[in-house]
């Protein structure tokens, strides 16, 4: 048992189209079909993760339509503001964090909006800050995508700009002195007058603080240049490592870069994406997944994952293991960090329905266990320090979210791995954060 | 009585920065001084509108904080999106519509905004789509105000590739087929590819078709070139006519425009600024008036009113009407519409405070009185065909807006001249406006 106030596992729920991480989640029974414009429904989920004391929801974002829909949902919220706001409005303490695009978006517009979230809710909103790679979102904006050292150089002036904006009201600037006739100290609000290679504002922002003064901002991805951004002003890193190694990897860079730029690394936590499947044993698990897989596009699957373990596979061996002469021939793609995982499982014996229901064609670390095997994973992860959290990608959200809060939560708790509830009533509370207001003094 | 199916009055209530349309407002007894930051007390007033059958909530915008906050709330809200979906989730009737400026949004950003919010409110969002004339607003996005004539033309850009990206998903492209595997028909949603002098975007959007298809376009202000922007694309028009006449022009100007690209004329609606303020008596609603107008300026006002007319007053004159001498030197300011209706009231014999009671220098026609006055007042415009319904500006929203909606309703309900029920679910519905999806085929 660690002791009391060792650290603890920080987790983020991913709630993207509102239906679950996985292609054929809004064919299966309990899912509403119209769940990705139906508010309601998001609004309980974000409920749900509430009462598991889960620190924030996530929704990943890129402004295209990169699916086909014949078969599969949209990956993103229809909009991550309008979405937040609603959970805003019925959810008390956990945070409310989306991507929005350094690349796509001005920074007023960034500033504004989620600032005015992060004052709907009362100081639980977070920005992930990303450059967008997607040559068809930027053809949405009538542009085509910079050059990457653009993109990046662009991306530390929105931040840059955005926390000015934000900061451009002091702390104690909106007196609302009715009897003193004075609804705002005008010497503690002063413009931003930035202006930038790539992006300006003049200021200040029409929004006083909110009750964690200003959000919290997150980063993900993107090599060297991203761990840049991330350590100068993230508190918040998401990240996809498929194994112990990669993540503890990844957060030893990312707290050594924070360190180098003057921060404490304890105030940079990296939440590794993680993909669980719970349900009374493993095989029911593994069947869970099954009819998840058969839901949408099995066939394509197997032919991926021949691809993956360097075998042309076919749809007619699914419900066969791979023969002796085949891992024998097997060459697992050097280019995928999945690939030895995924050789590992289809030695184990299980048939390619099997195999493919260990998730390891998936684009996060997959557990499809029970509720033990789920805690037992992430308590190794988290203390061999791969990550100091994880960014939950669940199955299917209409009973999956439930599940891992009704039965994963509460073992991790037991273990004193999680908090029994909120240390806060804000996103910073709830992550640890220090108080900021503007740009961190010591960036500057 | 007018007929049964005869026309009746349309209301917007504007709620602005949640204090009320008078800058006094956020001092008044009753007034929660945190009202600009607080959903609750904002998502309140939404709710007492649509008791009272408002068609619907409106929020002017600029992204400008153009106001000295020392005295003064800013004008408008924390966010357009952020406050309309709190209003969204709380509401069930009520359209929602805010100002979005054409001049520094792109044209996806808006799109997915407003669509994202007519699908969180079931078929209720409107786009007030208007080009920004304020050049600190500008600067907050690191641009010089464009020519006139770029602003005008990016507008009608704008309007047409929002439209458009709307229109990507035809109304029945959502299938949501659990049987036959398939979530939408691809067939029926296409990209948009159009590529303007200022505006460009690929799509599609990836948001499928509300209740009422797509949101309702309104337009404010602007000249011959914003009759033009209304007369193509708007179902609303907002507008400040200080007199009947005024009014009159304006609508015939609009409906002769509309004709003129095809449309039938009683597909756009004019709604003309309107203040009231509501009390049992005349003198009872002069005090409300002149309590607001000391809780914050009357010393600039007194010297407001003096330009207004052509004479130098002092506050020293405050509690004396203009003096025989005084009248006959006045000299209305050739240049501004409400000047002749000040002379006209301070001839009446009122004192200078009085005068600035009955409101002569608003930017919206001011009617103190009883609820009868009011409800007088917007029948003569109403049937002399000034306007086609009111954008309501209430003084105080704390118990203006009630008032309005208990005191004023019934009588116009009374006299036949307002509905007693919303006539469907969606905005278009309450604006009688033809369902529409994509561009309209009458203007390509
Ligand atoms: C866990 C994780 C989450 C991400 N979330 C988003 C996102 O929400 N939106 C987005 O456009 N990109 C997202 N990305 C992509 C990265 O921001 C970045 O674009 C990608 O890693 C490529 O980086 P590059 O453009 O620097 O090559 C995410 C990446 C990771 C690893
Ligand atoms: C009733 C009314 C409402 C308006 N609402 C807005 C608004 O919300 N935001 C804005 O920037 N301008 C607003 N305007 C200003 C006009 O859109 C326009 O900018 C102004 O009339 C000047 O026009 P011009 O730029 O064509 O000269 C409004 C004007 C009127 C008459």
């Amino acid at each position: 048992m660690p002791s009391p106030d060792a650290p603890q596992i920080l987790l983020a729920l991913q709630l993207a189209n509102g239906y679950g991480a996985q292609p054929g989640a809004w064919r299966m029974p309990g899912t509403d079909p119209s769940a990705y414009t139906d508010m309601d429904v998001l609004v309980r989920y974000a409920q749900t993760a509430e009462r598991g004391k889960i620190q924030l929801i996530f929704l990943a974002d890129t402004p295209v339509l990169d699916v086909d829909l014949e078969q599969q949902a949209p990956h993103h919220a229809t909009d991550p503001i309008v979405v937040l706001t609603s959970m805003a409005r019925s959810t008390e303490r956990i945070g409310l964090v989306a991507t929005s695009s350094t690349t796509l978006n001005e920074p007023f517009t960034i500033a504004r909006q989620f600032k005015a979230l992060d004052i709907a809710s009362h100081g639980r909103a977070g920005w992930n800050a990303v450059p967008t790679s997607i040559p068809a979102a930027a053809a949405n904006y009538g542009i085509t995508l910079p050059s990457r050292q653009d993109k990046y150089e662009r991306a530390h002036e929105v931040v840059q700009v955005v926390q000015a904006l934000w900061g451009s009201w002091e702390a104690d600037a909106w007196v609302r002195d009715v009897e003193g006739r004075r609804f705002a100290d005008m010497s503690k609000i002063r413009p931003v007058n930035l202006r930038g290679r790539h992006v300006a504002s003049a200021g200040p922002l029409a929004i006083p603080p909110s009750e964690q003064g200003q959000p919290v901002i997150f980063q993900a991805g993107g090599g060297d240049a991203g761990l840049e951004v991330a350590a100068r002003y993230a508190t918040g890193v998401y990240a996809n490592p498929f194994t112990i190694d990669e993540g503890r990897a990844h957060r030893d860079a990312l707290r050594a870069a924070a360190e180098r730029v003057g921060r404490d690394p304890d105030e940079v936590k990296l939440f590794a994406g993680f993909m669980p499947t719970v349900a009374a044993s493993r095989r029911a698990a593994l069947d869970r997944r099954r009819i998840l897989d058969e839901s949408v596009d099995l066939d394509q699957r197997v032919r991926y994952l021949g691809s993956m373990i360097g075998l042309p596979l076919t749809p007619a061996q699914l419900d066969e293991p791979l023969s002796a002469d085949q891992l024998a021939a097997a060459r697992p793609s050097p280019g995928d960090p999945r690939a030895p995982h995924a050789l590992d499982v289809a030695q184990e014996g299980w048939t390619l329905r099997d195999v493919l229901a260990h998730g390891v064609i998936d684009y996060h670390p997959v557990v499809p266990g029970t509720a033990a095997d789920v805690a037992d994973h992430m308590q190794e992860w988290f203390e061999a320090g791969a990550c100091d959290g994880f960014s939950l990608a669940v199955d299917v959200y209409a009973d999956g979210v439930d599940t891992f809060v009704d039965e994963v939560v509460p073992l991790l708790q037991q273990r004193g791995l999680f908090h029994t509830d909120y240390e806060g009533t804000t996103l910073r509370d709830h992550l640890g954060a220090p108080a900021q207001y503007g740009t961190d003094p010591r960036l500057s």
